[in-house]
């Protein structure tokens, strides 16, 4: 039931390694009013990403830190109950930037340095049937990412060998199976033996390497045996290294993320002592934030998606933790390994 | 005076840092004659690159390691003495990669582990009417880096800020120049204040670095306030960490070398730790052998160089040591900032 407060999770403590709970606190405040040109949303699903840990981190990323002592920062689902906003009625369903919190007041651009609209609408998900939680998912930043980063810049062929870490993962299980509709050979790294059961019966992986118990060298060697043409790095740290090592010529090394190193990266990040190989190998690395092309990519990509979707040429996996106050203990499972597909914590139900 | 006897250095030992006289041998054996499709090449001018010190190390790079007990691999000037090759002349003036002797046979194929036909003959540059030198120099392998490099991976703008380091070197002295002719910002590092005078006052820098003396993150962060938009990097390590927390958004890093790590690249480079700003500046960072593009791009390359030669919007310098025996003393010049400009070994004179 809506109350006339807003519950918020508010950062006090910069994380020194995994998240505390220490590191958070649970304010409430009076539910705000839309000013002119604003609308508020009930947050209705948190996504917990790899990347909050760097924003919470007092040091210069892609986005501003988090300020101690206001609300984390968080991509959101969330219902419009009141409008102020010609593009945002009430009622609409969107999926934004909202935060750890109930309640939000939007404009419609959030933390998105190049000045983006980046509040979307997910009536194309809602129309075609499919969660909403997908919106946070496949058909969120994540599977967009997967596509994008894999598409637009990694470029594979079919036939074409494309290796991605952190492949059980909410962007590497997409990545895989997108790889496989093109036709590519694909091998993916992830933590546990049942993940890589899971990446190869349930997400098409050619093949799957567990990088807690395997060299990853001799490993990628192995199942790379032409060499990467694709290598879609989420982790970083001594598997884009080991990668790095197997690249074939003319290479596309796609950097995604770097979570191996996120809960450390205030002392430094470990970078790829094997990145001559990008010369020897004639290869190329690539960085790229999947907001910036929203405004020009976002709805053809979530169409093919969807398409694919309904064809039964992809899955997806979602864990959904239910409650906000959860949220800061959920998050830790995606820098320990135990997570598996896209993390989620539900909020609120949809009012309408 | 030509002899029947050939002189050839010879590796004998993989180095342990720098270069040392023991590492080579002088062997003497009698001129060889060419078969069947090749041709026999007096050796004039031999380039001494930076990559070098990699070729003779026992590691994995582009090219496979000179074995020991083989003569040292090098690209060269030399005239065509005798030929079985339709292509090849006697007379001819050819650059090609035939090592560190005084005769060579050569089927116009050389170490390119693309298989491309890379002995080229210099008739455009004797048309000219400039230095054979210059075609190991500002038309050679260097000069042709820097340009492929600089405006086809690099791609900048009119008013963009370029970063060059090692800029008095070889590839980085036309790196710089080639970057004014586009109207960019341009910004150098080197090893000494005298070579920083020269970067400004003969090569048209606007700013230039000691990077021995200079803080390199503060330095790169007031001399290119807008950022860095095209980093061209020719020594890797401290320089190359410093310019990726300088980047601009979209920012083009090239990997041209390493030339800070090679001298003890067999323990390991040290890679860059700052990669994850790939990531947070939407940059990419590109690897690239020039040899690769000869076929498709070295005579319009060559061509617009000899054009702004001539327009005299380009100069370039030679380092010229005389005598091959002198080649093992002086390549070290290369690797503890002695060097400016080109570095070349005189070996003889043409015969016609």
């Amino acid at each position: 039931m809506p109350t006339n407060m807003n519950r918020q999770i508010v950062l006090v403590r910069n994380p020194e390694g995994a998240f505390a709970a220490s590191d958070f606190e649970i304010h409430e405040s009076p539910v705000p009013k839309p000013g002119a040109g604003e609308f508020l949303v009930r947050n209705l699903y948190l996504s917990l990403d790899p990347a909050n840990r760097l924003w919470a981190a007092p040091m210069q990323t892609y986005v501003e830190p988090v300020q101690l002592g206001t609300v984390m920062r968080g991509f959101t689902i969330s219902e419009v109950v009141k409008s102020n906003h010609a593009a945002f009625k009430v009622g609409d369903i969107v999926q934004g930037m909202d935060g750890w919190q109930e309640y939000a007041i939007s404009n419609g651009v959030n933390h998105n340095d190049n000045g983006n609209i980046d509040t979307w609408n997910l009536r194309n998900i809602q129309q075609a049937g499919l969660p909403l939680t997908s919106g946070l998912s496949i058909l969120g930043t994540t599977g967009l990412t997967a596509h994008y980063g894999l598409l637009h810049l990694g470029q594979p062929k079919a036939g074409d060998t494309v290796l991605v870490s952190g492949a059980a993962g909410a962007v590497g299980s997409i990545v895989g199976q997108i790889a496989k509709i093109k036709g590519c050979r694909v091998v993916g790294t992830a933590g546990s033996d049942e993940k890589c059961r899971i990446l190869c019966e349930e997400f098409g992986y050619d093949a799957a390497i567990n990088y807690k118990t395997e060299n990853l060298i001799d490993a990628f060697a192995k199942q790379c045996p032409d060499g990467v043409n694709v290598y879609f790095d989420n982790v970083g740290g001594q598997t884009l290294d080991a990668a790095l090592l197997n690249l074939d010529y003319g290479a596309q090394v796609i950097i995604c993320g770097a979570v191996s190193q996120y809960t450390t990266a205030e002392q430094g990040v470990q970078g790829p002592d094997n990145y001559t190989f990008l010369l020897f190998k004639r290869a190329s690395m690539h960085g790229f934030i999947i907001l910036d092309h929203y405004p020009t990519q976002r709805a053809q990509m979530e169409a093919e998606l969807i398409d694919w979707i309904k064809a039964g040429k992809i899955n997806y996996r979602e864990e959904v933790v239910d409650g906000l106050e959860n949220a800061a203990a959920a998050i830790n499972r995606l820098y320990d390994g135990r997570n598996m597909g896209k993390l989620l914590v539900k909020i609120a139900d949809p009012v309408s």
